[in-house]
């Protein structure tokens, strides 16, 4: 357990952090979130991650009254504090706390939280690719934002876990594979790269599109496309990128063997040149 | 404010009843939750709302420990704390607090919580009918589950009221108009009762159930299938159900007037012999 939480201004011990009842996520899922991977005490990317989320939040109708640099410094002094070297920081802006009624609140001002926590290690999975399944996307239609209304995630990623799959990728009738269910999911076949287009029924991943960027400095083809399940069975190799996972190579979908059932060489090159970028970004960051 | 309010076992001021920042409604939407209309110090349909509950909790896998009897007797303390003749009780559960993860976590005994809250006088609504926009259905595909997973309806009724709509119908693309953002609706043409099926896309409304058992004791027609926007436009009369409303006469939708404009005879009836109903059920309970 971490130390430190941040809640609206101040820094509190972290079993302490809470949220009024009527805190409009707690009731409505009516929030945005974001996740950053900590390196070397660093937040990877966080000015993408505060655009994204302030682009949700305008979605949905949240006032937003911070200041990209004001949230870099909370962010900062609850890494210091914590000392997290590694690991991962939450933050969750919801449209505050009312007497409970759909419509917005004539009066609320939005809660912020944070904390950090430690991200376990995929050095394993990284080796041997993962198994995973293909799960029914019952998820609703603004999937674009990264909100806290992520029963259909976790439920298609329990599905997943109780067969031993390390990540669902969601099937949306009529589109194909969409993402997976915290992830994005791209597929390799002859050499080029497929990953569906941004559009409602996906997140724009941040990982997905620093992969995208580096496919093509790299000069590999790639297509945002829509997948069907037959092509993703059928592929070379299959990865899932996300700021936790960063690009993890899929061994298996659903009990069929991808590929050798081993990372190919592009998955693997497109981790590496990830992963040097990050040591990049995060090595050369001001402290 | 209402003085108290119920959080895991014990009651607390209301002001100081909270959520941990990790609680999985707060996270996830992975909660569910009931509001039930209290009358004369008793809430109605008790056993029909814990009885849903139970079973959304059970379809989304979220474990039970308690017998109604506990459920109620908590209820009743709280409305006795607070004094509450009038208004509705609200409570929530949702999968615990546990480190963020999106699979169910291996230990984590749900979160518990309640309060009870006034409730507005609907009168003047209920003379005069109210107006209703029609919002596209943008939710997830589990509707029958009463989550927190509720920003597709705070979204819709968000629309509605910013044109002047009390309600928002929400039509789901190739079923046609399947409910309110909080509620069930109906329409009557030529003396026959038509309601969207119970499916995955619909809430199962206590108030829609009870609807239809007086609507059969009074020897009316009722059909329950999906409604297009056309026939919801074009019908004699429209009303919307639920706990909190009642049965709510509907004068206008987009813009159009529903049969002559005020409150037609079916629904007046309906109205009606739901408030004796009531009448009768809390009248008579056990203090």
């Amino acid at each position: 357990m971490p130390a430190w939480a941040y809640v609206n201004g101040k820094f509190v011990p972290f079993e302490e952090a809470s949220l009024p009842v009527e805190d409009r996520a707690t009731q409505f899922g009516d929030g945005v979130y974001e996740v950053a991977r900590i390196y070397e005490g660093v937040p990877f990317a966080f000015s993408d991650h505060v655009q994204r989320m302030q682009k949700g939040a305008s979605i949905i109708g949240i006032p937003w009254p911070w200041e990209e640099a004001e949230l870099q410094t909370m962010v900062d002094e609850l890494i210091a504090r914590n000392n997290q070297q590694d690991g991962i920081v939450y933050w969750q802006v919801s449209r505050g706390t009312a007497p409970r009624s759909h419509v917005f609140p004539p009066q609320a001002d939005p809660n912020l939280t944070a904390y950090t926590r430690d991200y376990p290690d995929h050095a394993a999975a990284w080796e041997q690719g993962v198994k995973v399944t293909i799960e029914r996307d019952v998820r609703w239609l603004l999937c674009h934002v990264k909100s806290v209304n992520l029963l259909g995630n976790v439920l298609a990623k329990e599905a997943a876990a109780s067969k031993g799959g390390a990540e669902a990728l969601l099937e949306r009738e009529g589109y194909g594979i969409v993402e997976g269910g915290s992830s994005n999911v791209f597929i390799v076949k002859d050499g080029v790269l497929a990953t569906p287009p941004l559009s409602e029924l996906i997140l724009p991943g941040i990982t997905r599109s620093y992969v995208l960027e580096i496919a093509a400095e790299q000069g590999m083809s790639a297509a945002e496309r829509y997948i069907s399940r037959e092509e993703l069975l059928q592929a070379d190799e299959v990865f899932f990128t996300s700021t936790g996972v960063e690009v993890m190579p899929v061994a298996a979908a659903d009990g069929h063997t991808i590929g050798s059932g081993v990372p190919g060489p592009v998955t693997k090159q497109l981790l590496a040149a990830y992963k040097e970028r990050v040591a990049a970004a995060c090595s050369t960051a001001p402290r």
